[in-house]
């Protein structure tokens, strides 16, 4: 660290006799020592290309760079300690406990390394998945034939649209799985700067805010879908006894007739066995996981990225009031568009993971705000029924919230920026400005709609009038329902 | 005053010869001088510091200067008559009087200077607000406990709604409290700089406009909630009445029996007492004046800020045709990025209240429209039910354009910029042009959305046509229900 | 004129010899001399003056000018031929019809001189206007007396709606015509610009546009009233005929008992008189001359500003490709300033009626929309209503497609500005530029939303799946309700 | 082109002893060169002018080019094969089909070079349009009095669209039919320069693109069109054997009772014959096409847009990192602002068609949608009613998207831009940023929407809720029907 600040100090005292493009150079030599340092590697043939002036896209220059991946810096991350704030490392414990679940078959997720992580068709991790996939699969078509025979309505369909979301979930990761290690290794090369000076690690780290997340969301998950088991089998129980109360016999509920009757459409099918039945109750819980995961993935990746911009609107909040040359804006700018474009590359990669969840959250929300006035049998119903809703509130307004807040911190400098007196003001500062000001800068389901603040809003006001209004007449038809159905048993 | 006017001509006679860097430094340094006039205070450490050139946001800054606080400029504020056309001294009136109802608990409200003001955890505002707070809460308790029999429906929701709202308002507004000394020095501070030459105070001052608008808002509010008790009552006895006029007794009404059937959902559960009765009644009419006072608060507030936008269009408008140098602009865009930021810093405490206040407005606008169609029972119903949308949508209105007014004003001086001639056009306009043009620069519900005319329109005009048609659809379900329950009865 | 181009030509022959102030202010003379020369009047004092450079704003501007009026330069346009294609002589015979009507009580309308008109609380229009709307209040007043009665409901909503629409159409022209006068001297100074070089009058001049689109709204409107009253008729006669039929005795229709039907809410309280019979049906057409003379009159108001946009479209698409100066687009910038303002100033005074127009044109349109499956009982009834519909239909979105002209035109030149080449590229452009993109010119509705192509998508598009699928719920429920109404008179 | 290249060659020695000014003009010449080489004709004199500084617009440009045409350079397509890579020649089979069945008819879309494409009043292709247009009229005439009788309801309007959108699909590609070969040959003109260095023909070329749309297009709806005839043969066949069962009668199921039974709007009217059966299926058929042939023309020619927006984002890719010339951006900006102009041409000629079909796909698609709960006779039916159902949004997603990816396409190189370095960093890159960043490059729906990804979602998402609340409400009065008739009939 020292030689590294020493030689930063030389070159600085020397800057104002070099003419601006020197300079340039010369930063950039101090760059690629740096670099050097870090990697303790020999080769720098790699290194000494100038980043910004690639000729390549972000992902293209990944892809040309494979080959040299053995030797690239990005091994640092593994030797030194000063470069683990980075995204791979927050993120792997919840990986692995996905990874139990089927969800994300990558090979090293342990590795230090991002280079050691791979996606190999023989893999433990695969060989999971597949098995949690087929059954999903043949729950899905015992599902459509059932209904093929039963008819939809408005009814059964919630079931259906469950299984395929499920089933949709493990293909979009099945892809993205194929595709992380380059993914992660990308990140981990671009987040290198941000462990190095002027950049500072924030009081709460990546890793501290990203594990916070995913215990809150997993630990709410599994109590919900506790509740979801325990209504049903509550609701199956008294129903028994009830039935054995009017008929005189004694009740016998027992586990097998439970599953049985709760998953009637695969029974009507094959015959049945405890095992079996257990087997299927995991399944159905692996596709909870997976239907909850899917947002607490959306919610690491946002944090991920919105950290860097939340490193750079520090450095600016810094600089503010001081006499900056053009060059630190240069630099910053430069910082700047970088992470706009692994976010795009990001979102590349993860917007049909959006569309989904989107997709998902949305129906869900509507599905259960529209029974808010139903009656239920039994205090249980009542608890699980709240207790889902405002779940499922929270972790979509919670999801969405994390989502644009990449938004938000995009812009967080602007206001310094604008600050900026006439004698520091310069093209560089102009050009971020009008970046900022003019570029949406957030994850995107497949670019149809960005996720920031204003489209929470685009999304759930115009319902919630309306879902009052439609309430309103459902239960009025319901009542005259009641009422002519009342009538006619009267007579 | 003669003082500083002298020394800004001599230092403005000696302008042309000095460089750019210096005219600014000494332009700061009269500034000063004005300051330390004003203050009459001896230190000016916290005054030589160029305000535009600091390194903290504004919020930041203020809590560091905490300190200093009492050697601060705004001491000046109470001594000096021509520094008081400021945001503090003109709300106070109507802080005391929510106080009186349990909003906003700080102390010293009355103190011209708002160095003065604390919050304090003993203080007799804060029990006060304690004493309604927490009868609120008990109310909400009943209701809830009351529901949980009964079952939620479109009928009784509007109760729980208006009494959970009425709760959160008083958090909200304690939550405020604690911050709001704070807040109002920071505000007082940055008003400094609008009460001296070259900004006048306008024809109409602040302190007028919302005393105006708080006293209009004030009395209409009263006279709702009159009209709703007279209904309420009138409705009771009528039917007292009635059914002595059907059972052939005589009718006993008193305001014990009113009371008991009113609060039903309270006193199934506790015994009855007169004072108790009467003590409920002020708690409601507590909740309903923090409902009312909720939209009152945004409108002091918007239009507070709105008036030093207004003063700086008015500076930009006079102008308007004049050669200006390039400094000029500099100085008024500072001063504009200055209320920007005082907006913002505002917005963030107060984005709760937006969003609780929007949420309520709508919520109840869109319900009593609804019940446009509804047949009453007595002329003091339909009195009431007239009276209550037209207010509502009236005060909804009201506060939404007050709050969008400020957006309106600060691009109100867009035209002028845009007719600066050739000769006159510098950086500083285009950066000016820029910001103006292209920030939403306005009041928002937790930046979901921002409180713009535009916003009003999208939320309304979708309502209209819609409302209509369920409405319909509603009536003609009505008409069904009524023609089969009396077929029914027929037969 | 040979003259003023000699005096031109002198002049551009010097330019390149002086420097760029000096060819501003010498600019600036000879449009002074210029206006001399059109105003055949000796004072200069007021012309002297840079408009581009004036302190206030284009209102003050011309309140503050009021009493040098007589001296202005707009009286050229009485004396000379080539500045006549102006907005006050275009318009002046749509208005002299619209006040046989009672709107807009002016005097002086066909004077050629804008000077010359003025608003009087003694004169005969005004006079006219009282009679009007003193009725239309009073059929109001009955109209709400009946329903307080009858109750409102879905059906009897659309003619309340009607009266009060006409009845603030009345109230809204009554206040423009006190500020018209103003208006339009403001409009015709701002006028004479553009009817001298080198803009030239379009092809199609003002007045043309203007006067066919009046004729034929006029027309079709007067048919559409005819078919209205042809329809109610036929229907009277039809039922006179049928109850005679069922009752044996022969069928007397008369004119006085279709009246006394038709306007029941009047004749419930005053007694029938031929005459009054007569007035009333003349206050109806009234009423509905009124209520689409609104949507004319913005028509009429788009054009005129539309019209000067084009001419600096056609003015810039003239220069494409040619090595212009500065100072071209310096003042071509300026004039579309100017016209920008004069549309802002116009639309502050036209919005109410904006409002008002658009408010109802949505309301009626939905309406009709949602009785398109009506059963209907004579061929009259069709054809009345699918006339009446499409002219809606047809009326609402000319309105919205004149008034969104505005806008498209005011960003015609964007493309040619785009192509300007490297060489010309100067900061005039690049703020024409700017303006044009960023900067939203059209009629708005009380800045609530502007009258722009993307609106009207905005409005309609939400509706139409709506519509189709609350007439089919509808449907059903009519189907149900004929059904059980058919079953019980079955039993 | 080894003659070119050369001359190219030694001209680039020489640039860096040019002024500014030469270079541009030798480049020019360059240019020029280019094209008489290309051409192969005498005449330069339409050449030697800078097309980026013509005085008229495109559209004018290319009237007033009409009469050169003989001499043009587009002759130079039919000559040489490095010119082969434009629209003209890539959609000329597509055209062919679909002149078999009466769209677009023009002369000689066969030629290569467009120069001979014409349209006719004495030609084939208009004959034969004209005998399906006319027989088209026909059928809507038979169906629109079909309706007179019937009335109109929810059910039947479906046919009514069906037979309008064919008949103004028809009007709307005759008229697009006689302006083609003006458009064409314009687009040609514009697509040299990308058929020349340093543009480069893509991986996958414009007419292979083209072609694999349209086929899969194409066979596609073949397949729901014979599904449509079977399903409706189907349901025929099975309901005369019930009929013939229930009745003891054997069942006879014809073709030419099957038509009349669902031609019925046309044989109530005219008697029955065998070639007319055959002639109104081969018209239906041809409706259908026309039906689907609109949104397969929209695919090709955003696709063929779309193509050039890619290949200048291609070069733009090429460039990054190096140190470019600002005569190089200024040449890119100039390409860009072209396939701006020749979009906006499309646009204006083709946006009728693009309204028409997001309104027939709007239409259906929601239809669709609302019959999803509805219970169906046969399996036959199941699989037509949701292969139909997917096709259709299929379909009509795939022509959002496609129009979408030009808008998609005008933006992709906004990241390389922001990249440039602040030494490369110029007006022209700012011009280019600034255009790109601002201006909504898509096809429009006439200026009222633009087809962009954010359009999609802003139609679809608001529809998702509330399609399902309301087929819910449907669903609920449907059983309301059921049991209320089930009732009375066990009465």
């Amino acid at each position: 660290m020292v030689s590294r600040n020493k030689l930063r100090k030389i070159f600085s005292k020397h800057q104002p006799i070099f003419g601006d493009n020197t300079i340039f150079k010369v930063r950039n030599n101090i760059y690629n020592l740096n670099k050097v340092h870090a990697a303790t590697t020999k080769t720098i043939d790699n290194n000494s290309k100038d980043p910004l002036e690639t000729t390549t896209t972000i992902a293209e220059y990944s892809i040309s760079q494979e080959k040299y991946i053995s030797n690239d810096n990005i091994n640092a991350i593994e030797q030194k300690d000063d470069v683990s704030d980075i995204f791979h490392r927050a993120v792997y414990p919840i990986i692995i406990i996905a990874q139990c679940f089927g969800v994300m078959p990558v090979m090293g997720v342990r590795h230090k390394n991002p280079r050691r992580m791979q996606f190999s068709f023989i893999s433990m991790q695969l060989l999971v998945t597949l098995i949690y996939f087929g059954t999903t699969i043949l729950l899905l078509v015992f599902m459509v034939r059932h209904l093929w025979f039963v008819g939809i309505d408005a009814k059964n369909i919630g079931g259906v649209i469950f299984y395929i979301s499920a089933f949709l979930a493990y293909v979009l990761f099945m892809l993205l799985a194929a595709r992380w290690p380059k993914l992660i290794r990308v990140w981990a090369r671009s987040e290198i700067t941000f462990n190095q000076k002027p950049y500072e690690i924030l009081p709460k780290n990546l890793a501290a805010r990203i594990r916070t997340a995913a215990t809150i969301i997993i630990i709410l998950s599994a109590v919900e879908h506790g509740l979801s088991v325990a209504s049903n089998v509550l609701n199956y129980t008294r129903k028994i006894e009830i039935c054995a109360a009017a008929l005189n016999t004694s009740a016998k509920s027992s586990f097998d007739d439970f599953i049985k009757q709760h998953y009637v459409f695969i029974y009507s099918m094959i015959p049945y066995n405890i095992y079996g039945g257990a087997y299927i109750m995991l399944i159905h819980g692996a596709c909870t996981f997976v239907w909850n995961y899917m947002d607490l993935f959306i919610v690491m990746i946002s944090k991920g990225i919105a950290y860097r911009f939340e490193q750079i609107t520090t450095r600016i909040n810094k600089l503010a009031g001081k006499e900056i040359p053009e060059d630190t804006f240069a630099e910053i700018r430069e910082h700047y568009v970088k992470v706009c474009e692994l976010l795009d590359y990001v979102d590349d990669n993860l917007s049909g993971i959006i569309l989904l969840s989107c997709a998902n959250n949305l129906y869900f929300v509507c599905n259960q705000l529209l029974n808010v006035f139903n009656k239920l049998r039994w205090p249980i119903n009542y608890i699980y029924f709240w207790y889902s809703l405002l779940y499922l509130i929270g972790r979509t307004a919670y999801v969405f919230l994390t989502a644009a807040s990449i938004n938000d911190e995009s812009k967080a400098a602007l206001g310094v920026l604008r600050r900026v007196s006439k004698t520091t003001w310069c093209v560089e500062v102009e050009r971020l400005i009008f970046q900022m000001a003019t570029q949406t800068v957030a994850l995107s389901g497949k670019k149809f709609y960005y996720l920031t603040r204003k489209l929470l809003f685009g999304i759930l006001i115009p319902q919630i009038p309306f879902t009052e209004k439609v309430n309103e007449v459902m239960e009025k038809i319901l009542e005259l329902q009641r009422a002519s159905s009342h009538d006619f048993e009267d007579q």
